[in-house]
This record gives C-alpha cells, structure tokens and sequence, in this order.
C-alpha cells in the first residue's frame, strides 16, 4: 500500500475504506487516454471515459461564469442531464473565448466521440482546458477519437487521468472502495497553460446506486470545490462529472463522495499555482452562513493574508483588516487577538489552522486556500503570449 | 518651475492652473511636523494642521471597514462634523485594534491639540497610520503637541507632509493656484509598515468658499481615491479630510479639487507596494453604472490581469475571464479581441489603458490599479511580526 491518498488532516474518510489500484476504474466503466497533438510535447492529451450500462445515472456542475468556454455551453444546453454515458475532454485547448467556431468544434468533437462509442450524442459530455483565444486544431482530435475510443480499459483511469492534466505538477486521482461500492475519481487543478486560465475539471465514476446524483454531488462539491480558492479567479471551463454504473446494487456509504473530493480539492489548493502551504480559515459567529462565506473569502483571498500563509507570520492584523474590509458599512469592533487564532502562520505544519469568532450571530463558513509566491508572480507576469 | 505635478495623462487640471512652492499652505493655514520618536529613527512622525479661521469650513470622509481604527472611531462619533479647524496625525502607529485604550489614547491625543490650539475638543480631527495592535506611546505624543502647535507656519505643508508618511517613497502633496484661490493637499499612500495596514489618508486646505464642502469633497473622492485599487484591501484607518478657510471670497473653479486628488490618488497607486506600472480599466456597456463597476474592480483586483501589467502581456483573456467571473450567473457570450482592448498592457508606458465593452446596456466605471510584483510579495511575506 502506497502513502495514503487521504493526506489532509482536514478530510474524514469513512473508516473501513480502502484504497485500489488507481488505474482501476469500478465495475461498468472504461476509460483512455492518447496523444493527439495539441500539447504539442508527445504528452497526452486527449481522454474519454464512457459508462457502459445503460442505467447509469448521472449529475454535472458547470462554471457559472458569464463567458463560459465552448464545452461548457454545448453541456449547458445539449446534454440529456442525468444519463451522461460518456465524456471526452482535451488538454492543451481550453476552447474558450472562441466564437461560433469553438461552440461547432466541441459539437464536432462530441459527436465523434458518440459516433465512435454507439451513443446518441447528447449522452456524451464534452470538456477541455489549456490556451484560450485559440481556435482548437481540429483535425488531430477528430482523427485521434476512434483510436481512443477502441483502446478503453476497465484500468485506464490512470492514463484518463493524465490526459487531462495542464499544468498539474502531480496526478490528482484515486481509486477507493467502501461499504461495498467503488469510486474513483481523476481531477485536474489550477494550473495556467499557456496563457490560459485556471481551470479546475474533476470526473467521478462509482458502481453505488445514486439516490438523487444531482444532489448528492452538489452537496459534496459545496462541501470541497466551492471552498477553496486558489487565486479568486473562476474559470470559463469549471466542470465536475459524476457518474454512476449502479452495478453494485448498493447505495454510497455516508461520507466517501465527500471524502473523496475533498481530498481532491486540497490536492488542487496544494498544486495552485507556485502553492507551498495550505490554509483553512473558520469564521463562527456570524450574523448568518451568507455573511460568515462572504467574510471567510475575503480573507482567504487577502493577498496580505495569503503572503503571511508564506512568510509564517501570525499577522492576525491582515485577518481584522480583511473581516473589517468584507463587513463594511457596519461595526465589529476592533477585532484583536481574542477573536483571531493565527497562530499556525507561523507553523511548520503544510496545512494551517485559522480561526475568526465574531460575536454577531451563529453563521459559520470555511475556506481552504493557498499561499501566495514568488513562483506565483513568474508562472503569471514572466511568461508572454 | 520643477516638474508638473500632474504628470497623468489621465488628469485634466484647470487650464490657468499655476503650481506654487508646495511647503505653501492657502491663506488663513498653519501646518508643521516633528519628530516625537514613534517612527524611532529620527523621522517627523507627528503633524498638525488647523485653519485659523473661525468661518471655517470642512468636510471628513472615513473607511467604512468594521473594524475600524480609534481615530476613526473617534472621528465618526465625535466631531463637529462641517467646521473642523485642525488635525493632528501621527505616522509609526495606527492606533488600530487597541481596543478601549486606544480609544482613550485618540481621544487624548485630540484632547491635548484642541488646549494647545486654544480649539473645542469637537474641532480637531484625529487621524493615525502605521503598526497595528500595538499601543501607542502616548508620553511623546503628548509631550510634543505643545511644541508642535508652537512652530505650525504658513509655509508648513512639506514638513505636514512627511510627518504622515510612512513607507511611502515619495511625498505626495502640491499647492496649486487657478481662477484666483489656492488648493494645498498632503496625502499619504498605500505602505505597508511593521507589519500593518495599507492606509490612504489625505488632507486639503484651501481659501476658497465652498458651496457644499460635504458634497464637493464626495464628488471628487468618487473620482478619485475611490476609483484606485492597489490590493483590493480597504484600510482601517482611511480618512480624507478637507478644509477651507474661505478667505478668498471666490469658489473653487470646476477641476481644481478633482485633478488634484486624482493626482493624488494615482501617485499612491504608482507608489502601492512594490508597484511598477499604473493601469485603467474603463468598462462600458454594462447594465447599469453598479454593473460596470462590479466588473472593473473584478478586473482591477485579478491576480492574473495584475501580472500581465507587470509582465507586459497584452493578454485580454484574463481580462474575459474577470469579466466572465464577476457577471457569473448570466451570459455575456464569449468575450474577445473585439470586446477587449488590451495593447497597452504590452507596451513601454508607466501607465497602461485597458477597455471592455459589454453589450448590455449604457452603464460605465472605470477603475485604477496597481501591478503585482515580486516586490508586493517580498515586502508582505519577507517581514515577519
């Protein structure tokens, strides 16, 4: 058995879980990977993954952005929510801010990979990340598609998974069993590419009976993608598939989806871009949950804030001022030491602890985030389009 | 005549506008400045302006953070709001998060001005800058105010002005002279100092008559420092305060107050912490002018659009993806080199013009902002409390 998945002192997995082989994927999935191209470095960069049962069902959550990528619009629009049986995605091209051309290109890509698969082609979800502005080099990809689609593997979640990778400095993936179901999951994280924009995609298979997936995955994506951040920039391409065979007859133990994407989250805050620590700031004791998020993020993404997370410094002063900042307009009074748990600043721990009570209420709210870096300053400001 | 002190393209002074010798104050001021040891290394860090007139006129406009500091608190509850005659300013020390005795501290500090001026309590702004959460070290305040108000002269304003600095790099302040009154005004940037806030604090005096002090002075800050941004952290200790003698007989000419504090402003933006290159953001057909505004300051704030300025990248798809983030929840269509005007984040300028233009409606704001540097990053994280 490998170093364990569940790195984060903050992630709860459920206790009789068990960690597989990550290339498995649970029963009634195959998935792939191939090299078609766009990235340009031999790496692969295209990746289908497909549910083979007809039962499956499934939920996806889509970047609310208002200038959302091509993919994204053909999934908002074109896509036979709840049965997805299938999703292609490419690296390397974010297709985004591309016109009508991108929206035909990912229709383009879509239906080949139905075509390739046997599947009508509003069952298949399209998704890309990488440069954008730049209209997708098409034919690689269409050419690349019935190759891939005839090298899936019930162990391809490995290659599926590094496909979809950008900037990713490690595979965010893994594949866990509990309470007789399987879930695996590949997500990739904030990473720029090529001037592109941090975009964070995950895809969830699992053999357990969905009660209600749509459900089920927002309450687990509110609970890990929705709380962190990296550097407060929403991306065009957000996306989160699940999908579920139902091969196992059994429903998902309590606490393994959260588990999972959580930990996948984390594993996105600790790749942001030139990330070396990680923290989680609690705000209790607000007047309702709206204002204790509201606070929470704009202290989370303080850049003065998120420079004392690197410089170890237990400056609980940034934290006021931000919680001052987030509620102005009414009065707090001057938040001291008393208030604020900043200690682990200054830790040598990855992970830091933070904690602001203020004394208006009973809403409360966390979010997880990186540091801020030099690294992150040369990844954006020394690299020219 | 040294150089123009509005040296922004985007300042439109008066066309008769003279500048004068900038240690001048208008007729009817005082100012001066001493070292009393807060800053401990021999550095003015204690000054005191007042208008000797009894006709005087004034208008104090404060950070609305919740947090904020005992001046503030002091200002806001307990001051004769429309006729303040003075105000005493110490650097070195924010008097923020001090709780009660800090409180005590401000109202002293105020107190010992109002008697050494010869000046009701209730007339005498109090405004400080500087480290936070730290008592002040009332004895030398108070032990120097006397001499202070002994040596204010009418040809004080450099020495007012250096009193306020803190880890600004330049003074900030003019005395100019157009349609037959005279504008003098001191401000003080955005620094960080052992281990604080970024304040802004600015004070203006002149002779004109003003028609509507409260309204004028809220006028020309909407255009001005309430139009910059260098991190997107609103300060506790943020005060501009504007005063007149009216000895003048005549009005302020139409531009005078708004050219001199955006100047103003936009020296603090070229002087934010580690800041190389100033930019604008103007957006324009948003729904409304609130719209425009929420998407300017997404713009202005981004990470990734602030190391473009600094990268000189002409990179309009950071600028689509703020845009997109800020209208999330909507569709805007996906915005690009037509929408965008990003050229001049490319080029050789010390300031960079950016525009975007929406198709939703006739809303526009515009906003100013600062680079993102590896010196932000040394200055925030390499200093330790």
């Amino acid at each position: 058995m490998t170093a364990s998945f569940f790195r984060s002192r903050w992630v709860d997995p459920p206790t009789d879980l068990e960690q597989l082989d990550p290339a498995l994927l649970p029963d009634g999935f195959r998935a792939g990977g191939v090299a078609c191209g766009l990235k340009g470095n031999g790496k692969t960069d295209l990746g289908l993954v497909v549910c083979d049962s007809g039962q499956v069902e499934s939920a996806i959550l889509l970047t609310a952005s208002a200038a959302a990528a091509a993919p994204v619009r053909v999934c908002r629009r074109q896509l036979r929510q709840g049965s997805v049986r299938a999703a292609i995605v490419n690296s390397g091209n974010a297709n985004a801010a591309t016109g009508e051309q991108g929206l035909e290109d990912a229709l383009a890509m879509r239906d080949s990979a139905g075509l390739a698969l046997g599947l009508e082609p509003e069952q298949v979800a399209v998704a890309e990340t990488g440069v954008i502005g730049v209209p997708l080099d098409m034919e690689p990809v269409l050419e690349a598609i019935n190759g891939l689609a005839g090298s899936l593997s019930a162990d391809g979640a490995v290659r599926f998974s590094e496909a979809i990778m950008t900037t990713d400095q490690w595979p965010k993936q893994c594949t866990v069993r509990a309470g007789g179901v399987t879930v695996s999951a590949q997500a990739k994280g904030a990473g720029m590419i090529e001037p592109g924009f941090a975009t964070m995609l995950c895809f969830v298979q699992t053999d357990a009976r969905l009660e209600d997936p749509e459900r089920q995955l927002r309450s687990s994506v509110a609970d890990s993608f929705e709380r962190i951040t990296v550097d407060g920039q929403m991306s065009t391409n957000d996306t989160v598939l699940l999908q579920s065979s139902g091969t196992s007859g059994r429903g998902l133990p309590g606490g393994l989806l959260e588990a999972v994407l959580l930990q996948l989250a984390l594993e996105i805050v600790a790749d942001g871009e030139g990330a070396t620590r990680v923290g989680r700031i609690e705000v209790d004791g607000a007047a309702d949950r709206d204002e204790a998020e509201k606070v929470a993020r704009r202290i989370a993404n303080s850049p003065l804030v998120k420079t004392a997370l690197l410089g170890r410094d237990p400056n609980w002063g940034r934290i006021a001022q931000a919680a001052g900042a987030a509620l102005a307009g009414s009065d707090v009074g001057e938040l001291g030491p008393e208030a604020i748990s900043a200690g682990e600043l200054a830790g040598d721990g990855a992970e830091a602890e933070l904690r602001l009570v203020l004394e208006r209420g009973g809403g409360r709210a966390h979010v997880y985030f990186s540091d801020l870096t030099h690294e992150y300053i040369r990844i954006n400001a020394e690299y020219t389009t």
